[in-house]
């Protein structure tokens, strides 16, 4: 049986690193490492770096391309889901031609495995497909603790519940019902620009954790224009951006 | 100024600590250190471990009682704030005692500061007091991605919103509005038996991430019976018990 670990590294700083994750990757035969295309060079960049420089006992790393995600498909999950399909094969075959049947594969997945990423989906492809594969998950630091760490301001409050959810979500339902605090990942579009900002605060950050980091927070009724030119403008300078909020009423 | 850093060292094993944790608990001239009372003598065990035998160059461990919660208070969050006025002001104490006033204090938070954890509001009661103080936050691995990482699956469904909440939200308030997803922590009463359990499935985990790790995942209306017994077979056994779940619709 292989070994599949999909290992969190967390977000975009190598010492978000956990000790298990680095013990985990070191114990691979082989990595395998994403290139997601030009503006995410940065990313693969850290994962190079991260294989080269922290591992003492570094894995054959073998990298490949990203297929294209197509935005214009009418539904979402239709394109999201044919593009997992696409990338369960690519995995299948670096796995067939690189790994041994009894062999351990690794790969470094931005955050954690278990939030708003695709690997873990494509690992259960691969189960469906009849690969004999054990699958191993180790958390890593998301975007979203680094933000909250980086405010220093807890998620929650007192014993109140939390709803993480996508900017198209928020667009498309609005403020979540009997919700005091909403984290927004995935958002592309400013979608708090969509709700009434009377008495909602918000916390933005964008590269959370990474040296480039950006940070805002405030009344949204004050601050919204600001955040969403700091972050036409970073992503103008950088070429990308990733980036996330937190609101609360 | 002061700094004060909490830093999450994640859900019970020290393999979970970041790199990132590590060197600011090394960076520390203090580090305080609670005994919980007896129940949990494990988690001050670990703590301990961490400091003895993890880190290279480990700083003064000052070790302190925690003040005990008046459960019976009639107002759950009135409990609560007196609980974390009576932390504050022990924190105050040692920290006048044992921190120069450009020192650096660290504590090592279970989880993650930002989730369901006190060590930010004991904190402001500190800024609100007066105290020269930079809070500085580590994120850490919370008992929620240990245990997906331990079920192998994800948080989320494809796009989907999650709702994070507790025990007490979800015998009181019921399913969450418009979520498929729902994980519960802080329960100490099986909540999810007020639910209806029909197109439930539950993945529910105690002592997540440690070497007496139990897992039990399915149906709700299947084995919410089996869950109910097993932790307090495992409570009585240990003597005391820490467990999470996720719900699906």
């Amino acid at each position: 049986m292989i070994t599949l670990s999909l290992v969190g590294i967390g977000s975009g700083n190598p010492d978000h690193l956990t000790r298990q994750a680095v013990q985990r990757l070191e114990a691979a035969d082989v990595i395998l490492l994403p290139r997601k295309g030009a503006e995410k060079t940065d990313l693969a960049d850290l994962r190079r770096m991260i294989a080269t420089e922290i591992l003492s006992n570094a894995p054959t790393i073998i990298e490949f391309d990203y297929p294209v995600r197509d935005a214009d498909t009418l539904k979402y999950l239709d394109g999201v889901n044919t593009w997992h399909d696409a990338l369960a094969g690519i995995w299948q075959s670096l796995i067939t031609d690189h790994v041994a049947t009894d062999g351990h594969v690794a790969l470094m997945v931005w955050g954690d495995p278990s939030l708003y990423d695709s690997t873990l989906r494509i690992a259960d492809r691969l189960l469906a497909r009849g690969l004999d594969l054990k699958v191993d998950v180790i958390p890593g630091i998301t975007s979203l603790q680094m933000l909250t760490a980086a405010h220093a301001i807890p998620l929650n409050t007192l014993g109140a519940p939390v709803v993480i959810t996508t900017g198209r979500q928020l667009r498309d339902n609005g403020w979540p019902e009997n919700a005091d605090t909403v984290a927004v990942m995935l958002d592309g579009e400013c979608s708090f620009s969509h709700l009434d900002p009377n008495g909602i605060k918000i916390w933005w950050g964008a590269y959370v954790g990474m040296p480039q980091q950006l940070l805002i927070a405030g009344d949204l009724s004050v601050i919204s224009a600001d955040i969403i030119e700091a972050r036409a403008k970073a992503r103008a300078e950088s070429g990308w951006i990733m980036d996330i909020y937190l609101l609360r009423k």
